[in-house]
């Protein structure tokens, strides 16, 4: 499977400027961005998420995980991004630890994952 | 114990030719890299592993897994990050897919992480 790297298409908007376009997009105050939890569902689920949040105009996706929940959120962008929106681009990819209180008092740490895919 | 991958060795071939070594750490030859691949054994199995390769000179750990094991993966780079290494930096993590020739002759595809630690 080949992975295209998206086009940068040309913003119409910035035909009138003569520089070519700065880095970011300025003309938008704030990208829209969303946060998909991934938990214990089959993976077409959050693929349907993720595709659902794109195609009504998020910019930005969140993918959150944790624990062994990681590698199904690993899967769910793998798919996505092999079968249905080959234009979308990785733009960072973080673990961390989080600290989490158990019933019985004791603090349990979890690692976890969060992705961040763009459009 | 743990899977080393062969470090990967200057090609004596590659000595006659006169470029210098691309990109890379220009006063030192080649980085000592080390690749760790995560299984099925327990986290502390492949933070000792790390902690073995970084003390005997390496400077970067990248550590491999493919589907479950990712999130032990995780919990390994977590955990030795946390607790054993704290001036370990986090260089990248990449996410892939692989694949995969089953048994049957089917073909499966399956998900990679890379982590890349430096010390």
């Amino acid at each position: 499977m080949t992975e295209k790297k998206p086009k940068r298409k040309v913003n119409k908007k910035d035909k009138q400027t003569k520089e070519p376009a700065p880095p970011r997009v300025a003309e938008e105050p704030q990208v829209k961005e969303t946060v998909v939890f991934v938990g214990q569902k089959p993976v077409k689920n959050y693929v349907i998420a993720c595709l659902t949040h794109f195609s009504s105009g998020s910019k930005r996706i969140v993918v959150k995980a944790r624990g062994r929940a990681i590698c199904r959120a690993v899967d769910s962008v793998e798919l996505l991004r092999r079968v249905f929106l080959k234009d979308v681009r990785l733009q960072g990819i973080s673990i961390r630890t989080e600290e989490l209180a158990r019933e019985d008092g004791r603090k349990a740490n979890v690692s976890t994952i969060e992705i961040i895919l763009a459009k």
